[in-house]
């Protein structure tokens, strides 16, 4: 494949004490080398070295920075290309000046995603090790990070080409009796489709059971605080976020108000929706009331329900009951330090299933027991130790759910007394659909669209 | 000097395609050598080379991360002491774990600018190229970071050795005449003291000439657009930074509303204050109106006064006349795509001798002489070109411009026949002060708030 080169800002933008302009493809050192003053020329050095030298402007031939240029020859390398990192000292001036110079000097802007593209295509990961790789990057939680490097280590793609290779032996064997039925009896290659169909279909189905789990590890919980004004839910807010440490995330394309608030619950990342409106003032609140909560618990996965243990349950309170119907909900009863004038047995009937804690928030008490109810909502089980890969991306999901139907539908064939070159057909489609999760057989159109999330310039 | 190993996050913050730990220190190599696996251990391998491999979470065996290591022996390191730097995928948790592996391993967390106050105390840059890097990675425009650089590369701490090192045989000579009079007639060595100390006082009077201009480039300049409603703020605003790939900045320490947005017209960095104010509704802006501006009037260095073609100046216009008086303004006569009403005659005998330009800012006529007017305003005359280092730092700018007063103090001294030991306390007084831009005889508590400025990592 002939590639150019290609070049982009691989740090965070901002102002930092390190900024990196990563080149790579065949004119890579080339074009570093033209702008570079140092001890060597740089097409002279080492592979995998460090070199401090200078890059200065070619026109004007001032020093624009003074950097150390790594050197990386193919193929052992993050592209399997040539590749120079330039770092330099990490101002936005500084890091967008020296961009400018190596794009003057021939290469070309990189898209977002390209530098992991073309590891991809050039043969280096596969393609669920290349969204693993942007997982990584997005990860919320430690496990969340665990999920995907186990992911960019392959140990999905390993699971998934087990299952492709066992479909791939049930084919030869079809296509074996089909050819030449006078060496193989029907009734066994029957036996061995049923046989191997089956177990990849349970495998499947093993890896689906920690879809549930996998994707709220990589996308987080979309989370809700709702209750009536003064019942505590700036103060539950505050809480979860000055113990879990917050990040946040301007949402990209949008206005510079809408801001993700994430905080890591006990390994969950909740993700928490409409935190300014919780943060605006009381009198904002009062005026949207019920409203506003109506609006925000449709979108919303984990839904904290906060009512006044200082006061009686009110309509309100009870509309809020039933509006988290159906809901992953924990009911929240603050303010124990006051006494106690809602009626719980109340609350229980209403509540029924979702679980209830007593907080006071204001003493910072039962704030544990709340944090341990969110984790046990969402990692009960076993599910949690161990190191069984996740899955985790909404992609293989679709693709491990639809893989799997099409073999039951391949299995109800068989028993149905089809004929077994159109079971043959199932089985096959099947194995196309597990090559779709490691980027095999997939569309040119596909992968320009999933890269294009990446980041830019990884 | 004995010191421990320090290590820090060295990016900015926030997802990107590369994160970098930093690690300096004597026990760098071991302490990220217990976390690593590759290849080759760490302490084998050859200085400035890049090693891949993975960290391993020692507790539980787990792999973290897929990583990068630059190995970098002292003394050709940023701190002359050991030093590694950890590539690896640069999402916030996966940068945190890998910090926080390396702090439960033995490393402290630096403080912001160790790394850089370590490359001082261990003599590799003195403190004025130390302030260079930190202004590097802060400047705004292409000529603050050309600015910058220099100082980087030691040009401003050349010329100040140089005026140090004159004074300093001055202080000899006067020695000579003091300890052995019948050696030195003194007349001569006043003479010679009178030649050396003017000498020195017009060079640092040169570089106090680049000071103005280095102190806007270095800092900005706070800018601030005044005018009634509807006469075009906000289109002039938006021109300006749509124009001028605006950088955006959250002032750190404050409350995310706070924000800096910074143009570059023609080289001069304007800070635009306000601009959330002028970015309210038409209704609001009523409301405020010249209250407001008075406010932030107050606050700026440059007054971009908005007037409308198209209707006859009022109160409020002459108001903001008054307010701009004494600064730098420039008055923008807008809407020239409709008919002419206001008073141009009256206008000019207003504006005195600041600059008028007239715009048609819907039609985008006009906004190059207005950006002309600007850099008119701070880069007329020759100082623009050349290579002239500038001085840019308020600190260096106060030490030279109190250097030069105690220099003229010895100078006065001599006219007025005093003592020569009197004359000469004023010139080691003169060559110490020079001394502190480049950090000899300044405080421990000097240097430590310096570098505390600095982001983290440096």
């Amino acid at each position: 494949m002939e590639m150019d080169t290609i070049a982009a800002i691989s740090t965070p933008m901002g102002e930092g004490a390190i900024g990196i302009v990563r080149v790579s493809g065949p004119d890579a050192f080339n074009i570093v080398n033209r702008l570079y003053q140092g001890k060597k020329p740089l097409i002279e050095v080492d592979s995998h070295t460090i070199n401090y030298g200078h890059l200065i402007d070619p026109v004007s031939s001032d020093i624009i920075e003074e950097v150390m240029v790594s050197i990386l020859k193919a193929p052992r390398t993050y592209t399997k290309e040539d590749m120079v990192e330039i770092n330099c000292h990490g101002g936005l001036i500084s890091v967008n000046k020296v961009l400018q110079l190596v794009l003057n000097e021939g290469a070309r802007l990189a898209e977002p995603g390209e530098f992991t593209k073309r590891a991809f295509l050039n043969g280096r990961i596969d393609l669920s090790q290349a969204e693993g790789v942007m997982d990584l990057i997005r990860a919320k939680t430690d496990r969340a990070m665990n999920v995907a490097i186990n992911q960019v280590e392959g140990k999905l793609s390993k699971r998934v080409q087990t299952l492709r290779q066992a479909l791939l032996e049930t084919v030869a064997h079809v296509e074996v009796n089909i050819d030449y039925p006078e060496y193989d009896a029907e009734e066994m290659t029957l036996e061995v489709l049923q046989e191997k169909a089956s177990y990849v279909s349970s495998e499947i189905d093993r890896l689906l059971q920690t879809a549930h789990q996998g994707k709220i590890l990589r996308e987080g919980l979309s989370t809700v605080i709702i209750g009536r004004p003064n019942v505590g839910k700036s103060s539950l807010l505050n809480n979860l976020v000055h113990e879990n440490k917050a990040i946040v995330t301007d949402i990209p394309g949008t206005t510079r108000d809408v801001i993700e608030e994430y905080v890591n619950v006990r390994g969950v990342p909740l993700r928490l929706l409409d935190t300014a409106g919780i943060r605006q003032t009381e009198d904002i609140v009062e005026r949207l009331g019920v409203e506003r909560s109506r609006k925000v618990v449709n979108d919303a996965e984990l839904v904290l329900l906060v009512l006044n243990y200082n006061e009686e349950l009110t309509t309100a309170d009870e509309e809020l009951f039933q509006l988290s119907e159906g809901r992953d909900t924990i009911i929240i009863v603050n303010k124990t330090d006051l006494p106690e004038k809602i009626d719980m047995k109340r609350i229980q009937s209403l509540a029924g299933s979702r679980p209830i804690v007593t907080t006071s928030l204001l003493k910072d008490e039962g704030v544990d027991e709340l944090e341990e109810a969110i984790r046990h909502l969402f990692f009960a089980g076993d599910l949690e130790t161990g190191d069984m890969s996740y899955v985790s991306n909404s992609r293989h999901i679709a693709l491990l759910t639809q893989a799997k139907k099409t073999i039951e539908e391949a299995l109800g064939a068989v028993e149905a007394g089809m004929p077994i070159d159109m079971v043959q057909i199932d089985i096959t489609k099947a194995w196309e659909l597990l090559g779709e999760v490691i980027g095999e057989s997939v569309s040119e159109s596909l992968i320009d669209q999933l890269f294009s999330q990446f980041c830019l310039g990884k």
